[in-house]
């Protein structure tokens, strides 16, 4: 009889948000709903990147400052738990601009401007020429938050896919220099439940289109935004068939009703016709009031100690500015830079 | 009757070398010499820039590591007093790194790759397309060094101009973002001596270039370098005159020689005709020895108390480190990145 194998380690998770503006239904789906499973099975680590958010708000510092507490209100309201993840705050740990500082030697210009995820956010930006150094170097900051935590796993879109590749690639030419693995090679861990569409029907529910239904919106916010709800544009009677691929409230429909036979029911009516986009959206307003009633209240309760909110921040960015300064350490060993 | 005038404080200067050999004549006519004289009236910080040395040695980090305490002894050899300046390891200060994460921010792509200084040292290095992202963020990296210590005054080479004046756009810069005048903008102070050329002739004394005569060097070591040093290939008998003009042997005298009257009476014999190099190499060979065996003595002194370098290194880093972090702390409050 042989004894048990001893547990091995969690597997260490790095991710994170821009605080930029509220979380939404969008970043529930995507990320939240997942880092509340995770951290459970993980040693989860998750980054308020204001430090990050900066490259394209440094005519607006005062939004991520606040948007820091906001962001935190979000994450403790959805469940993630303190005391099973970590929730530190970028711009408090400088080891991360250390790591980045060190790695910018050994990633090209020319490759920086051959990724794929930079290109395309520089054109959404429309930087054009006049980007700015530090949107360009975002990789090598991006690998310096991953491997500081030493994350195996990242949660991210498919579209952040080539981000983990340079990172990988930056931790392979760094053992390489280093002669030892220091640094840890990532997995990208793509959800299964893509991306959240708008609602307004447009790929992404993002801020910045304002088609956003927000985790603290309020129950008439919530009934107003579902009124909005992109639906079927050809389905002008009630009798006539109804469409359900690109019908943003059945979309919604899938990723929250609890009740997936009744919902399979009311899609073959709405298919075959007869069922009002109205009753379509009174089941959807149902399945977000109770949804987000519970997030609501939590996010009220826990806005009305805003020092247990600092303290909670405080304690994980320390925890994790000591992971994140031992690996500073090691890199900068490694590097012959180290003396006293 | 007025009371006297409060003394002002002295201004700072930021000063220092990439460690990446020992130092030599060129740099105690273009630089040491100064700072001796400089740290009587001026805060003056000397960096040890190994961070920065790794941008173009990351195959031999090992030989920056070694170089840290080479240079050190050097600057104590020719009478740097550390209780008057501070030196600092570059890399020892991760505010450093912290204030060019930032200072990204607000420089563009298109501006870095406009520096002369940046595009001259990247055609020296021959890096092509291939440069180091770390090469093409230098100058924001230099804007961190030089402001975190808030100096007013930074020696350099006319080259090195460009630099300055992007630094001092970063200030403007920040300065416009912060809404406030945190950072300090800073003048070049360009040596009255130039550059000393190498004793090849050639324009710049460089350990590359193999054409130096090191601080460090022994009798003989000097006794062999004055043998080479490049003269007039014209004069090739006694009897012709000589051309001082380009005869580095001269060009090294006039930076050297305390006795310059006796200095123009040589001069004029050589222009005339009558008197051979060797009887010139024979002064400059005096004048060198006596410069270099007490900077030699007090190096070989010195470096028998390894601990005490490390000491010295120790508490000014430590010191400078306090100043770099409440720059850090002044700069980050105002981008709204300040919290607890």
């Amino acid at each position: 009889m042989s004894l048990p194998t001893q547990p091995t380690t969690p597997s260490v998770i790095l991710t994170g948000d821009r605080p930029t503006g509220p979380l939404h239904l969008g970043h529930f789906v995507g990320s939240l709903r997942n880092r509340v499973a995770y951290q459970h099975d993980y040693q989860q680590f998750i980054m308020l990147a204001d430090a990050q958010a900066l490259t394209d708000n440094m005519d607006d510092t005062g939004k991520v400052h606040r948007n820091v507490v906001e962001v935190a209100l979000d994450y403790l309201a959805v469940g993630i738990d303190p005391s099973k993840s970590t929730i530190l705050i970028q711009s408090q740990i400088p080891e991360l601009a250390e790591l980045t500082f060190y790695y910018l030697n050994i990633v090209t210009v020319a490759r920086l401007e051959r990724n794929p995820t930079v290109k395309e956010e520089i054109r959404l930006r429309g930087f054009e020429r006049d980007i700015p150094a530090g949107f360009l170097t975002y990789p090598a900051s991006q690998a310096a938050d991953i491997t500081a935590f030493k994350a195996a796993l990242v949660p991210v879109g498919e579209d952040q896919i080539p981000m983990i590749e340079q990172t990988n690639e930056i931790v392979r030419r760094f053992n390489r220099v280093a002669d030892r693995d220091i640094l840890v090679e990532c997995k990208a861990l793509v959800p299964e439940i893509g991306r959240l569409p708008g609602i307004d029907g447009k790929a992404k529910m993002s801020k910045s289109l304002g088609n956003t239904i927000n985790l603290g919106a309020t129950a008439d916010e919530i009934r107003a935004a579902v009124k909005k709800v992109y639906t079927d544009p050809l389905h002008l009677r009630v009798q006539d068939p109804g469409h359900i691929e690109g019908n943003v409230a059945f979309t919604y429909l899938d990723a929250f009703d609890l009740d997936q036979a009744g919902l399979a029911e009311m899609k073959a009516h709405y298919q075959r016709g007869g069922l009002g986009d109205s009753i379509v959206k009174a089941r959807l307003e149902a399945c977000l009031q109770e949804l987000l009633a519970p997030i609501r209240a939590r996010r009220e309760e826990l806005a009305k100690d805003r020092g247990y909110i600092m303290q909670i921040l405080k304690e994980g960015t320390l925890k994790a500015r000591e992971v994140a300064a031992r690996t500073a350490d090691e890199v900068k060993a490694a590097l012959g830079l180290s003396y006293f």
